[in-house]
């Protein structure tokens, strides 16, 4: 990496738990770090990658320093950012999906420190992986709604969301933060005309070697086990294939061949290995 | 990696398009693959990563195999599985965001071959991140819709999406495949309620060298420049920032110590290295 690393700070997404999930980028700040400020939720198996001289910091506001204000976590990146420190400021998922990214970043703006975003993978999107499942599915479902159920807006004026418009049954809901009482949600979905045979799933610490799944419905919803945090809750038509995928999958011969596939895509290969190398070459 | 690879089929996020963005299990399993199959999309720097005797096959509609099917990729990806061979089917961004992810795993399971879904960084996230935006804000953006503006969904009964509900000034909406018309988007959004002066950013080719951005507001998003494909739309409050992030921030002093707030953030320092300790010891 030609990054520059020292007096500036990553704010880096630390992926749903699995190191593997971290991007290439994140993998290498965390193991060069000289300051890492972490949340509640990022993973030790995550954290176990900073260096050993390393000074690896929970500033979340749980399990972390206690009664730390979002005011002296600012201070703290920015602190270590102007000693010259190398500073990841590791967010769990991706910071810019429910992670204040834009709160510290406005901070270390009026500072002057230089910083950088880089992206991980969001919680959402590695449940909807480890299911199986696809977000969308051009047979059913063609948008995605991402919300959080933790009333915590400042900007959501009532109390309850309107679901109207934004519930329908060709939408993929994902919902961070669920907590563990989903009758007034279900009602909510309910009410907003969404199939009461909709599918869902609850899944738990989705990556990690806990993850723990359960699969619904919109109308069983209420009947939901409580799951350890964090949990995503998915609702779509898309989830019916992972409610199904416990049964084997039958067995069907494949009649084409392998040698007449690779001589209709010939050309093709051609084209990419030519590519490929030249790629190389310049690289 | 402890994973099983050969028989297996891949199904992996390619990310954005700058390799340091993919993660680090995608990374390891295109470099390990005997076949990899991939989308238009994937950039060259990812696709330079593949071994030297990897097969390296473009199923892409547009520039890879001319006339290809979707049941004929399939038919590629199960005939390589069971010749015992490594396959990694390599989709731009998240194999779950408009990516065709369920047929083929679909077909996977039809045909019996064991697969495994390896989550990306999509285009919307990474586009956001690079333009220093965050996708919510506590203060203006509780939620966020991602939707594709290409009508090839076939479960859309009516031409135009309707936005009432759906787009609200409280949602950032991320538009995948936008084209190059935005008249008639504006207009819809326009009707729907949003305001005129909300603030819109076309990003293309997130995260490669070739990246360009064009910051506008509703109202004058009919008068956006044609940027090179793949592009991502994104609508909303919390692009406010990234709009005016040209200006040079102020310089302002940091009253507070790195060594009072060490003090304070002491308990929480040793708690988290003994912890790191532990989980060294036990890998």
């Amino acid at each position: 990496m030609r990054t520059q690393l020292s007096g500036k700070v990553h704010l880096v997404g630390a992926g749903p738990g699995d190191p593997e999930l971290l991007t290439v980028k994140a993998h290498a700040l965390i193991r060069a770090a000289e300051v890492v400020l972490h949340d509640d939720l990022v993973s030790p198996a995550v954290l176990a990658l900073a260096g050993p001289h390393a000074m690896v910091i929970n500033v979340g506001k749980r399990c972390g320093t206690k009664n730390i204000t979002q005011s002296e976590i600012n201070r703290l990146m920015i602190a270590s950012a102007r000693r010259g420190l190398s500073v990841v400021r590791l967010k769990s998922g991706d910071p810019g999906i429910f992670g204040r990214l834009a709160e510290e970043r406005d901070a270390l703006e009026v500072a002057a420190v230089p910083y950088e975003i880089v992206p991980g993978i969001t919680a959402g999107i590695a449940a909807a992986a480890s299911l199986g499942a696809s977000l969308t599915d051009r047979r059913s479902s063609s948008r995605i709604v991402v919300i959080s159920a933790h009333r915590a807006h400042e900007n959501e004026s009532d109390e309850k969301t309107d679901w109207r418009g934004l519930a329908t049954n060709n939408t993929t809901l994902v919902i961070y933060m669920p907590g563990q009482n989903f009758s007034a949600l279900e009602k909510e979905l309910l009410d907003a005309g969404l199939d009461a045979d909709t599918p869902a799933a609850i899944v738990s610490r989705a990556s990690t070697p806990d993850q723990r799944e359960f699969h619904t419905t919109l109308a069983k919803l209420h009947e939901a086990p409580h799951l350890p945090a964090p949990s995503i809750l998915l609702i779509g038509r898309t989830l019916e294939h992972a409610a199904k995928s416990t049964t084997q999958p039958a067995s069907h011969p494949v009649s084409l061949t392998w040698e007449s596939l690779l001589e209709a895509a010939e050309v093709s290969i051609a084209a990419t290995k030519a590519n490929e190398n030249s790629e190389r070459r310049l690289s």
